[in-house]
């Protein structure tokens, strides 16, 4: 699963489709429920402000013409902010985005907003990493502001895959009524990887509680536009739910159900090629072969003075401890340390939950491999509800921050999340109770969680893309076959440590 | 009141004074609420995490020292974070706080902590001001996640004059128990200026609503033992009265009492020199002067594309409007706009506050004039208990970054308070009730107004701490004698613009 590309947008990349009699059949329902919270919007003090951004050729206009078919346009307003007038130009920059904002009862369509300008100028590197964290920074201040004085804020960023995106810039070309596009107005393409980039910082510096991002595959324009308008019907009557016009709203929901076709059904599990294998021989050379490769570099990372810190999650019975194991056998002992994260001690409790993995922050030179991690919170502590929906949610935020921390001390971050079928494991789980000494891995819980795996899926696919950042990705690793998972786990180590050092 | 000095700190140089038999008077009963709500934090959930910072010399490790002194030590832990050591220099920067944290049920007192390396660092050059505001968005985070999950951050700011401050570090040297001293220890003394002006940049970035500073005047020790005992009592009691645990503190309350000692309940508008006067013939000559000045001025700015946006408030009856007229009279009428605030009409009750201002704000090379403004919501709006508690204490910070946001388009801001005294106020009501064309004027709310002065001195003397700042600095106008104050108002915009083009 390593790619050239920012893994963030592979959640967007799945082959999510809706057929068109789907897409009519669902439709009747979506319009009377966006008519039906649009009347309720109106009186309730709440202003709904929409973001739409995204990659070149995305059909943003396409979806706000569609949202504003289905909306009454007596409460919306779509804004473009495509050319900055004299009198723009002479004012401060947000002066325009001010003038803008919908009034309560209304809903605001904005194209880009305040995320045009750091995307465009981060992309053609005008502007520097520390330039558009200082951006994000003014805006998440900025939405923050709004959301605790009643403005909703749904952020829709739409993603193409390169092969997808030429073809519909092709398109667009060929088609007169796209000249308002931003493509087709000055002509220039901006550079799709550079653009992916510059939207995954960006993304990640602002994808907070309060108003967060809602990543849109758009391969497949029904899809696209059906996906869209549930989320906004299902975000809006939410925070109407809530009742209380000038109540907070951190505790909304992030993730909104995923749209009743099969095909619209998919997470990014899916696409993990579980199929893979290594045959025992070819397993036992490669291993051995790996591993010393490895303790080369863990030696050469030890004296360059760079740590490590790698996270492993995954399915129960997905071979987190052997894998770590045979990573392991590959590193001095004196270089390592494996953290297993059970349930928190009392003292751990008494603190911040990022507390006791400050605490295990290697030092120069060191590794730390966290076998289950603070994801804890994003994953078992979600589905199980022992966090609050304001915590896990805003937790996605400060996981990003604190390994944001870790990177920039020059910490090697990397994620690993071992994934098998729901078949894989029950075969596991059955040999486990046949096994003497392996009976004691198997709980109770271990079943409950079985039951719970829809629920983990959203869960990992959400956690994957709020958190699979360039400089602390995850590898989604195919872990059917034990040997192969054990292997892609090392390799992937080496490439990275290689490419750091 | 204009100064070389930053403003901000001023209100910490008041000549707060406790007397001796105040001080021992005083102390059984603030250690006995301390104990007690000590005892109350033991099993209550909530850390509390007190930084101490402050210019050098000003008595740190005297304040912490007495505080652990009152406080049961069994609950109270020091770190003082001078050296780093060669294990914290190896782990990523804030790898040592972390460790420090204070556990649920404790009190943590930190030397500084992370403000200590901003403020140094920004003092002596190293670091310019964008990377002084990253690392204030980093605090600002990590204050939000620990102050979300039940940590109480407490900030102390001490402050000394210069000649204060010179004093007391000569006296530190000649003492050998001062060696472990910041200064005491490398030698070099910060140059005071450089400081604060570093503190206010840093004060302006981080004084949040879930995480204020407050100033302490210093210059009288029993005075700054006191004030400091009193609100952690404070604080500590109503975030535990909360009763939840787990609850969100931003309700916390801002603005701790005074002493009751006499001279402890000053605030800055008692320093105001409300005695100055103009006589009348100098006044006329003297304002046609400054009005010709202004008028070459304010032609000057249009030209070079400066905007300019002032902000007036002050009492009923302290002469805003006069004041506004004869400032305006020396200003081409194309140049100018004045904007009167009175209760928002519909549009604007459907927007966020500043939505109505943000529409003011001119364009280049103009001025707008707001009779009145967003400072309504930490004034009347705070008094009167219009706003939340919790929305004006987000208003402090939320008006500084729009103000920063103007300033950092080039646009001047200055924001005056006109000052009278109650019985200057009284003698006005009375005059306008006599005459017939100014009886409008005077309505029942101003009389009720009047009832609610020392509120509103109160509120007045928070407000400039937390939002006059350097590049947007609050001036208080001594206008008890009209001619002075517009005299007063009109050199000093003078003076300002003059500085600027």
């Amino acid at each position: 699963m390593i790619d050239s590309e920012v893994v963030m947008f592979e959640v967007a990349e799945l082959g999510r489709k809706v057929t068109k009699s789907e897409f009519k059949d669902a439709l009747p329902q979506l319009r009377a429920e966006l008519t039906e919270v649009q009347r309720r919007l109106r009186d309730s003090g709440v202003a709904v402000l929409v973001i739409v951004e995204g990659v070149e050729g995305v059909g943003r206009g396409e979806v706000v013409n569609r949202l504003n078919g289905w909306l009454d346009t007596r409460g919306t307003e779509t804004h473009a902010f495509w050319d900055v007038s004299s009198e723009e130009q002479s004012h401060p920059r947000y002066w325009r985005y001010w003038k803008s904002l919908p009034a309560r009862g209304k809903i605001g369509l904005f194209f880009g907003g305040w995320y045009s300008e750091p995307l465009l100028r981060g992309c053609n590197g005008e502007w520097d990493e520390v330039r558009i964290a200082a951006a994000a920074s003014r805006i998440r201040d900025l939405e923050r502001m709004l959301a605790l004085e009643n403005v909703l804020i749904v952020k829709f960023w739409f993603h193409l895959q390169r092969t997808q995106q030429k073809r519909r810039l092709k398109e667009l070309r060929d088609d007169p009524a796209s000249r308002w596009s931003r493509t087709g107005r000055d002509g220039s393409v901006l550079d799709y990887h550079d653009f992916l980039r510059t939207g995954e910082r960006v993304i990640r510096e602002t994808d907070t509680a309060l108003a967060p991002w809602y990543l849109i595959e758009s391969g497949d324009s029904r899809y696209r536009d059906l996906t869209v308008g549930r989320t906004l019907y299902q975000t809006i009557r939410e925070r109407l739910d809530l009742g209380c016009p000038d109540c907070e709203s951190e505790t909304l929901s992030h993730a909104p159900s995923l749209p009743d076709a099969a095909d619209g059904r998919l997470t990014i599990l899916d696409h993990v090629p579980l199929h893979k294998q290594v045959d025992k021989a070819d397993y036992t050379k490669r291993l051995a072969k790996s591993q010393r490769r490895l303790r080369a570099l863990t030696w050469k990372a030890y004296k360059s003075g760079r740590a490590s810190v790698l996270v492993f999650e995954g399915w129960d019975a997905a071979g987190k401890g052997g894998t770590i194991r045979r990573l392991t056998a590959g590193i001095d002992a004196r270089l390592y340390r494996v953290v297993p994260v059970a349930a928190p001690s009392d003292e751990e409790l008494a603190h911040h939950y990022l507390w006791r993995f400050w605490r295990h922050v290697p030092a120069a030179g060191r590794m730390t491999i966290f076998d289950r991690s603070w994801y804890g919170r994003l994953l078992v502590e979600r589905v199980e509800g022992l966090a609050e929906a304001n915590q896990w949610r805003r937790a996605y935020h400060e996981i990003n921050k604190f390994e944001q921390q870790l990177v920039e001390h020059g910490i090697l971050v990397h994620k690993f999340w071992l994934h098998i079928s729901e078949q894989e494991q029950l075969n596991r789980f059955l040999a486990r109770k046949d096994i003497a000494y392996k009976q004691h891995k198997l709980t109770d819980e271990d079943w409950r969680n079985r039951e719970k795996r829809s629920y983990y899926e959203a869960a990992v696919n959400e956690m994957v893309f709020r958190t699979s950042t360039e400089q602390a990705p995850w590898t989604l690793v195919a872990a059917e076959d034990k040997r192969f998972g054990r292997l892609a786990v090392i390799d992937t180590l080496c490439d990275r440590l290689e490419e750091l050092l």
